[in-house]
């Protein structure tokens, strides 16, 4: 502690607050008290009808002692309505936090509760080593055998994913000029969570959801309860060992940034052969600003893939334009989505 | 999953996105990314002088993977600043975020790195026990016996509680009507950063830090630090078990909120024993409105109590200002201090 000038030492009272570091700092527990959330199936719960607090927090298996200030810091967060005792959903949080709609983005959070969140826990270990800290610690194999190998823990990894893609799956749709194309296949599509927005959006598409094999039935099960079953197939296979179905346009999102450079660049080279002249490819990430100073998001999911993965990272828009224009793409550029997404595009 | 009405399903493109929820979902990530570069002693190197990213990088101990992604998630959060590759401190970062100055208040971030994170990885579980989470989670003893009884881990709990009261000790020291009183006691003061404040803005005060033995050569070094070791003194208690010291005024910083009704109103009715006929208590914590409706960081605190504590809770200052009046004081009142802080006021 060193010793601080008596005038400084006054002056510290007209400084500014420490409020904003406090905020972030304490971040996470306002962070894990919306994943506990999905997780306990709060919103799900008060879905359509709202309930007495002493009779939610029974249904939903709360102690006494923590249910009301739980319950009170959704309110004061944004998430629950409260009117007298009786609880309800935001219109926010009854959209996009029921298990039950298709507009469902809990599947991410639940995946944070259960794994991520933990995960960061080790993000001083991960910095130190460079390593990983997920369930693949010891570093063999892919990042992604634990999650395939077991059924629960996949179907909860798609709808994840499906959560994380919602918002820029929709912007994709919205702006890409698809009216120029006929065929798409969305390259590691997982739920089939990006292909059926561009769906839905575009009567005249016919799209390819290619996955590995266990992914098949949740992907089917999703797109069958859009009625899409007919528009959108899915097809099985190793995106690194099995060819790329030969398609207007390739979709990989949120793909390329779970790979090191040489991978990047592989996966980059295959979707420029599935792809005809004139065809396209969408790369959809977090893609970091080319400053590398405003996209806090997109860097902290470059960190999330040091921590889940043993050479992935996030990238900027001129990198990956350039890996493309080395693949052969003749035009590439950027596309802001939503939030912290953007697409990077490749023109063949 | 439902079958969506394909009017709804289409309708959702004009839906507003799921940023916000998202945002709030991942918080965790910025969160974690603080608490590290706090635990690393990030803001402390850079303090006074700018460094290169790479031998800041090589000092601070990070492997090179993902130091970059670390230090410019850092930039795009505002707490550092890059001029090329020359990383440097923000202002505030700067002020608030060297453990070499006065105004530090990383300790708790730095405890939150080390504890308070990863006990919040058990919130469900918390929510369905009612029980503790931390060290005691055992429920045995105090809740603060296992910080207590390790000197590193009592010092970095004492920098914690110092860094968590700058702010509202400040604004104490400036909105009560100190000049009307000339003796304080700061109950459970531990080392000493709200008695500091108000002795720094008073001259004309004299006061009391009233703690455990073990916390007396951290307060007292840190008073020193000041220059203020001739007004302020140490004075070694129990406050369940000892007699507070007589003063004009005494304060309690983030001490009731640690323990359950029957304990608070014990506290309470000591301190009015402590002080004479127009003597002051001020008790000071993250006071939850009374709609419950507002102040998020006082519910989650509130959880925090219940990851931590045995029986503790935060409160509105209605039932604060009850528990006064029941103990006797004959008029009270809350104000605002800065951001979730409020102080509640008992006159005797």
């Amino acid at each position: 502690m060193s010793i601080p000038d008596p005038t400084t030492a006054k002056t510290d009272f007209s400084h500014p607050s420490p409020d904003r570091i406090m905020q972030l700092g304490l971040g996470f527990m306002a962070s894990k008290t919306l994943l506990s959330a999905a997780e306990l199936g709060v919103f799900t719960k008060l879905a359509g009808h709202s309930m007495e607090g002493e009779a939610l927090s029974r249904e939903l298996g709360l102690h006494p002692r923590g249910a009301r200030d739980f319950l009170d810091a959704l309110v004061a967060m944004g998430l629950l309505q409260r009117n007298g005792q009786i609880y309800s959903n935001s219109p926010e949080a009854d959209f996009f936090l029921d298990r039950a709609k298709p507009s469902y983005i809990g599947g991410l959070l639940e995946m944070c509760s259960a794994r991520l969140y933990s995960i960061w826990g080790s993000l001083t270990e991960g910095l130190r080593t460079g390593k990983q800290q997920n369930e693949a610690k010891s570093g063999i194999g892919s990042p992604f055998a634990a999650i395939y190998a077991n059924p629960d823990r996949l179907r909860g990894f798609l709808q994840a994913m499906t959560g994380l893609s919602m918002g820029p799956a929709r912007a994709m749709a919205e702006e890409f000029p698809w009216q120029k194309y006929k065929t798409f296949a969305d390259v590691g599509g997982a739920q089939g969570g990006v292909a059926v927005q561009i769906a839905l959006r575009h009567p005249h598409l016919n799209g390819i959801v290619f996955d590995l094999p266990p992914v098949k039935p949740v992907c089917e099960e999703y797109v069958r309860s859009f009625g899409l079953g007919e528009r959108l197939q899915f097809a099985a296979g190793d995106f690194f060992n099995d060819l790329l179905p030969k398609v207007d346009v390739v979709i990989m999102g949120h793909i390329l940034h779970d790979w090191d450079l040489a991978d990047k660049k592989r996966l980059i080279a295959k979707a420029y052969e599935a792809i005809p002249e004139g065809g396209a490819f969408l790369a959809l990430d977090c893609v970091i600003d080319d400053e590398r100073r405003k996209n806090a998001t997109g860097l902290l999911m470059s960190l999330n893939m040091l921590l889940e993965s043993p050479g992935g990272f996030d990238y900027c828009g001129c990198d990956c334009c350039d890996w493309m224009r080395e693949a052969g793409f003749r035009e590439t550029r950027v596309e802001h989505l939503v939030g912290p997404d953007s697409m990077v595009i490749g023109i063949k």
